[in-house]
């Protein structure tokens, strides 16, 4: 085989080159039971498990795996190791032989939930998602952010176990919705389904029950992020949520990348997040944080495949850091598997804006799409969300996608 | 041994008698690592999977395990059956010899937390305590319950990861508190550290995503119940609920008792709900329900062993099964493990209130207990929950305490 044909020769510019490779669980059509752990290298998933058992390497017992629990368990230095080693897999030229039957198309396998969630938990942190919905849920309170924004990130529990992996269909929710004139609830499907643009960040190494994670911590606990769609029924969550928060509005799915892009990857991509208006206390303050708790991540919605949104996941005011050190202050533990979202991002443009209840301000201007008007997503829609990063070396850095198709109640 | 010694000789009235079986995990100090699924019997525990081997049953595969999970998971005929034996096993006189080396008095053993908590939800189901909360923290609303309380059961997902077993320590959490008049929120451990008194109900069959769990099949998916402690600093939460939900001032810990008892055994404790004030939207509606839907357990809050509070059950406005099918309507899947809270206890005497927000009306009436007044947990306190139901032929049948104990912020 002539080597310029081979899938680790990655073209120039690619989103997935050696300076990314995700990690992802796939199955092939020949052992559909098999799930295997996978790193992305261009258009290619390779083999992580077969290939650390052809190499002999001691990182086996971390890939040759069904899933991506033994790697996030097995902290920081390991993390780096393991990535080092996969590095040279993919690019030194002597591993090229036994690398290349490890590689399947990524159009020839089946992706999976990579890790087993343990607690899901979203923020809230983009100013402008909050000040918006504010506007739009409470127009008649004092200002659109509540007196506790500024001072933490706000953060609620979300479903674990309806967390699905990209590609998967989401089954549209029914429930009870009341608009204030209405004098009693009424019972359906919903009519206001969102999509929410976030990155979740999972948690590998755990904690102590009593113990917060400071600031300083967060990179010996977060392995990576992933691109995450929040799906929200805005018809059931304002009837619902007050006062115990999103409950059926948010519980129904949540769909992520089958990829898990790794914060190693991302160091080039690191940015100070945005002045704070007020003072913090000192668990949360990272003023004088040596490495900037932002990342430079530029988000793009589409709604089959036209683009409806650009959020620039830069604007963000609180960063993973700070909410990692919120969700532990009172001494709530950490599991391997833990997922944390930010929040729907959202810029300070219109066209910045992750949900379709901002986009089209709750229904009011509807979003004018190629296939027709939308306010709300409609039965059949596919929203796919992308991203990159600035990498090392003027190179981009792919997040993997995130998709789902609505499907109607069932 | 003359026969009247046997531990399987439980005295007449106890609330442990072969009527009641309630299903833990256990380990003994010869074998600390192992842990092994146990039924209490008086003050014994029998261990359920040797005494399953011992006698070639074939509920050994389901019983001869570390935890309850593949029990929760075999569904409500397995339920039954393996009821039916085991009430054999320590009632028939032929199976003493066999039964009694595998006893092991509660004092001699460890109980465990016996499955691995899926999801946890909260709900929010007594009206004197949605009540009596709304005026507290809300007093400048026109009604202190909000307009959806009595449409639908109110609930939010809390912390999986730190539930913990009856006998834990709970460490006093720190976090934000700001009251009204102070300029800037303040840091420090919690001043109104609470009790809430529930009844936690666990799943067993888990359901598909998008497939709501109809009112009737309740039994069909929930194994059992247990008494619950949510804790909740009551400062943190006034602070941070708004709009998404209490978080921190909850996900520091949630205590459950060690023992579930399965509803099988609660039959004769069903009672009708209160009448329901506003028609009920059909999913919810158990006004034509075969089997009552409500439980009449009489629990009992203690502080250091003196009662401050026995809340009745039987008064809440909603259902489990009811909760079950809310929870669920929206096409949220269950999962094996799941788990769900009533929401604090309270009747409608003062006396009956489930947490110490409501019993000193914030603060405001302290307590007058033996070594001292309280409005709010002090460290060191500890906390016990017990309570019974009515059971078959006048018997009673005594649920597992939930116990804990408050150390100070680490």
């Amino acid at each position: 085989m002539p080597e310029q044909s081979s899938p680790l020769d990655v073209p120039e510019g690619d989103l997935f080159g050696p300076h990314n490779l995700p990690y992802g669980v796939f199955s092939t059509p020949d052992r559909p039971g098999e799930r295997r752990v996978g790193v992305r290298i261009g258009d290619h998933v390779l083999d992580a498990g077969a290939a650390a058992l052809a190499l002999g390497s001691p990182y086996a017992q971390l890939l040759a795996q069904p899933d991506l629990m033994a790697l996030l368990a097995a902290g920081r230095t390991a993390w780096r190791d393991v990535r080092r080693a996969l590095t040279a897999w993919v690019t030194v030229p002597a591993h090229r032989a036994d690398m290349e039957p490890l590689l399947h198309p990524l159009d020839a396998v089946t992706l999976h939930l990579p890790y087993r969630v343990a607690d899901y938990v979203d923020f809230y942190a983009s100013e402008h998602h909050a000040t918006n919905v504010g506007q739009i849920f409470r127009p008649d309170a004092d200002a659109p952010l509540t007196p506790n924004w500024k001072h933490l990130p706000i953060g609620y529990h979300g479903r674990a176990g309806t967390v699905v992996v990209s590609g998967t269909d989401v089954v549209r929710p029914a429930g009870q919705r009341k608009a204030p004139a209405d004098p009693a609830p009424v019972f359906g499907p919903s009519v206001k389904l969102d999509i929410e643009a976030e990155v979740g960040f999972v948690v590998g190494t755990p904690s102590a029950q009593g113990k917060p994670v400071a600031l300083t911590d967060f990179r010996e606990h977060v392995f990576g992020l992933s691109l995450l769609n929040d799906w929200s029924a805005r018809d059931i969550q304002a009837w619902e949520y007050v006062p115990l928060g999103p409950f059926l509005g948010k519980s129904f799915a949540t769909s992520v990348s089958a990829w898990v892009t790794p914060l190693e990857a991302l160091d080039a991509a690191r940015t100070a997040p945005p002045a704070r208006d007020l003072p913090l206390l000192p668990y949360l303050d990272d003023a004088d944080e040596d490495e900037p708790g932002g990342y430079d991540l530029r988000i793009s919605v589409a709604v089959n495949g036209h683009v409806v949104a650009e959020p620039p996941f830069s604007t963000m005011y609180w960063t993973a850091a700070q909410q990692l050190a919120q969700m532990t202050v009172n001494g709530a533990s950490l599991r391997t598997g833990d997922l944390f979202g930010s929040g729907t991002v959202s810029g300070a443009e219109p066209s910045q804006r992750g949900c379709l209840l901002e986009l089209t301000w709750n229904g009011r201007d509807p979003l004018e799409l190629p296939d027709g008007k939308r306010t709300f997503l409609e039965d059949g829609d596919t929203v796919t969300i992308t991203a990159w990063a600035p990498g090392p070396d003027g190179t981009r850095v792919g997040l993997g996608e995130v998709s789902g198709r609505v499907v109607p109640t069932d």
